[in-house]
């Protein structure tokens, strides 16, 4: 008899922020919970994104018998097109990430490909052995749903990114009722998001941005241009709200925010009256006090409008003096030199910033550690696995759980990769599969390898030098002066005697080379360089023999 | 007659934190405040540090009466050897912060070129026409001063970095006393402080450090291990107390920390009997719970102890299961990432990590709003200049001046190289002065512009690509198949089909050539491999002829 084991498999989001990917794995079917991609830290050059690696997935291709998606944020939903190259299995989601999902597979020519379910929250759907309860919970968009998947080895809660708003935008609370339902009927295991797990307290609701914003809209005699994350929907709605408060009229700008606006409207998760919208255009020739506009570029971007507002390179508008400009958001980490420089350059455009240290313009869409413990004695499960988060939230999430009750030797702190497998009830540590980086540079995926990297690196920090040689065909001699050139490593027209003296060392080395002679040369020009200017340019050398 | 008037020139600090450097000019004579570094942001690739561009100066090199330094921290400081090379000139200092700046000119062999002169705080010193009145200001380094500074065009205020700590570590407060009296006096402008200006309230006393100490002291049960920052002399003060406190033996780990405490120590600034340290060799042999060690790296240098503990390349000691690591301070903006990977790393390695999210075992050595408000009453100019700080923090600085009763009018908002004139007690703008970024990296100065910036962004975006070609003397005919090679672009051995194509191209464009064939293989490669890759690594040609 085959033994009922559920395995879990973390494939991304355990030990990092971002690319959230877990399957579970049941008597030979796959469940996969949520696609996310992952943006790239300040020393991946060149990278545009990261995903999960799904080198399981691939493996056990055949397996997969669907894939459940939490909400319709990007680390968790924005490797789909990527997983579809990979994997043919239904997706089920709520309304709004299902529209969301759509939207993004159209743009990647894959809408037809797609075999998209809508589940409501407080729906069910069975998908291979696994029952999946949806069940709603707030964060920083809506429709966002957390599961308990009833499987024969046991009852999972995989909470989804959640917080507990009692006055959340939509009036729509997290499910208390199911959670403490499932509490009825026994937890195995309780899944949960960490983000937030070093930030004590209790997670401000949504609303008391309002009150920012009255005092903003109140002092405010110019324009009001407002950035955020395009997929914070709730955010759209509460502008749009002291719009109306404030008498006046509110533009959205950017393809994704425009997008999102018009999804989140179709299906209802957004109210907003026609007349309260203009075009930018139309916004444009309105008396600057009647004006609020909302637009991405909250992170700083270069790219997007508020980065493009901060160099005076938009094209349909420009900051002007009198304006005032709020960052409804918070620095992503590895963001802030962006974002500040970004405010800075707004200042000196004269625009007044509104930011977070300034005024209480953006919440958090996740949890803090009282809703952490709040989750756990609501779901009283019997393990406890901390997700979503760097190792030292996975960490402060486990020690929350122990103060809430759960032995320590029922909290399982996982990478990556690991393996966590439950049989008859009890939770081991299974195999280690394949996780890595896998990186999304262009069109091109995973073919940017750690060494890649680490030449980029090593570009970066003092460049190249080229040394290109002509020789005899049978020996080494020189048929003409060794050629130098050299990027991002010093002023070349300054440093005529450096690349003479390098030239001179070079016709030295060939001369009584008689092993490896790019290798000589190689070390030859590096050693000198080096000890004329204490850097370490990557040195390339090209031999051409005639 | 010549005009009585006082040029104040800022040449690094302002729009900016770091390289802090300011120019007083009066009646041809000039006195140089502060001689500061800078770290380099995220994208300043390769660079160690930025110094201020002191082409003023030099223009002016005979008119500098002298140097004087508000207290011992880098960006105050850090570029004294480099200023030493242009400008001979006296420094004026306290005993500390005389005491490093002479550790550090001996460390650049120029510790005989240096005309130091010891003024203690509430002394004054005649530097021609300036008579500078040193007042003592509590900050995160002992024995700061800011100044009073005496000209026939009237008083000026420059305050050093400072906060208004009533119980701070060595027991000396600020100089209120003597910042009345200059109120008394007249004061025609102050210059202060910017660094906080966006955080409300008062910045805590150091003291509140010893309360988060004692908790992680009585809980840890083995090893104790403390990152801070070298120059943060009352921490060690706070350490060593608390090892005494609970029977632990201290180890002070890292050069410049060490060098630090013998100074600081030998000067009187620190108080810690002999019989309380160890060498880490003896912390070594002792039992575990018996030792503090403090050390650098709370920034996660990757090459300062604490970073080298984190990947377990250290040399005298290693991280074990039981150490309990504090990082006593604060991620510096753009170092966050650092900091938070080497805090995952300490965790990996079983030690238990606290750091600010999860006690308060830091404060800032800056004034928060309200101590700002503090020092604008006390002093009460007529002008008031933000200094030290980006122009977010200068910006909100004004607004603060503005809430007290300084007219807008009276506030002077300025970069870096905006003179400044007071002339018959008015303020003026007056010209710029050349000011741009000075780069140092290994031991070139300035010889690293904003182009080699660019080639180095490049190459670590989509690094390189070099294509050799061997031609005919005196025609376009290729002697051999071009020969291509990439660093940092994609994996090469996974590529070739690419560069086949690629190795097509370029005999192709090679052989229709009749312009500028480098350029011409440049382009058609490049556009090649974006239509391929969608990425555009540097294109490097180098032609043969033979």
């Amino acid at each position: 008899m085959k033994q009922r084991t559920l395995r879990v498999i973390p494939l991304g989001g355990l030990g990092e922020v971002g690319r959230n990917m877990m399957a579970y794995e049941y008597d030979d079917e796959i469940l996969v919970v949520d696609t996310g991609i992952m943006f790239p830290e300040n020393d991946m050059l060149g990278i545009d994104y990261i995903i999960p690696d799904m080198t399981y997935l691939k493996q056990n291709r055949a397996k997969v018998v669907g894939i459940a998606i939490t909400h319709g944020h990007e680390d968790h939903i924005g490797a789909i097109h990527h997983v579809l190259e990979e994997i043919q299995a239904p997706i089920y989601a709520t309304p709004l990430t299902i529209g969301l999902l759509e939207a993004k597979l159209a743009r990647h020519g894959m809408a037809s490909k797609a075999d998209l379910h809508t589940v409501r929250a407080g729906e069910s759907v069975q998908i291979g052995p696994f029952k999946v309860e949806f069940f709603h919970v707030c964060h920083s968009i809506p429709d966002g749903v957390g599961f308990g998947i009833e499987t024969p080895a046991g009852l999972i809660v995989h909470s989804g990114d959640y917080k507990f708003d009692h006055t959340p935008v939509d009036n729509w609370p997290s499910d208390y009722a199911k959670l403490a339902d499932f509490s009825q009927r026994g937890v195995l295991a309780l899944f949960a998001d960490s983000t937030n797990a070093d930030r004590p307290g209790w997670t401000p609701s949504e609303r008391v941005i309002d009150g920012a914003f009255d005092q903003v809209f109140s002092q405010a005699t110019g324009r009001i241009i407002i950035a955020s994350f395009a997929s914070l929907v709730s955010r759209m709605q509460q502008v749009a709200n002291a719009a109306q408060r404030y008498n006046r009229k509110v533009a959205f700008v950017g393809t994704s925010m425009l997008d999102n606006m018009r999804i989140s409207r179709k299906l209802g998760y957004l109210d907003i009256p026609d007349d309260l919208m203009v075009s930018i255009e139309q916004a444009r020739s309105l008396p600057a006090r009647d004006v609020v506009i909302m637009c991405t570029g909250s992170q700083g971007e270069p790219s997007s409008i508020l980065g493009r507002l901060s160099t005076g390179t938009n094209r349909l508008f420009d900051i002007v003096t009198g304006d005032t400009v709020v960052l409804s958001s918070r620095p992503i980490p590895g963001n802030e030199e962006n974002v500040y420089r970004t405010i800075n350059r707004l200042f000196q455009r004269g625009a007044n910033v509104i930011y977070e240290n300034i005024a209480p313009v953006h919440v958090s869409g996740h949890a803090s550690q009282e809703e952490m413990k709040l989750l756990m004695h609501l779901v009283r499960p019997k393990y406890f696995v901390p997700i979503h988060g760097e190792i030292r939230h996975l960490k402060q999430h486990a020690i929350l759980a122990e103060t809430v009750g759960i032995p320590a030797e029922n909290i399982a702190i996982l990478e990556n990769g690991q393996v966590l497998e439950f049989v008859d009830g009890e939770m081991h540590m299974g195999e280690r599969v394949p996780t890595s980086y896998v990186f999304v540079d262009g069109t091109g995926v995973g073919d940017v390898s750690a060494e890649v990297m680490r030449e980029r690196e090593a570009l970066s920090r003092d460049g190249i030098v080229l040394v290109n040689l002509r020789l005899a065909r049978d020996n080494n001699r020189l048929l003409s002066e060794p050629e130098i050139l050299s990027k991002g490593f010093v002023i070349a027209q300054d440093s005529d005697e450096i690349f003479n003296s390098a030239r001179r060392k070079v016709t030295e080395t060939v001369s009584r080379a008689n092993g490896n002679l790019q290798k000589d040369v190689e070390e030859s020009v590096g050693d000198y360089l080096y000890s004329e200017t204490h850097r370490r340019p990557m040195i390339f050398v090209t031999v051409s023999r005639f």
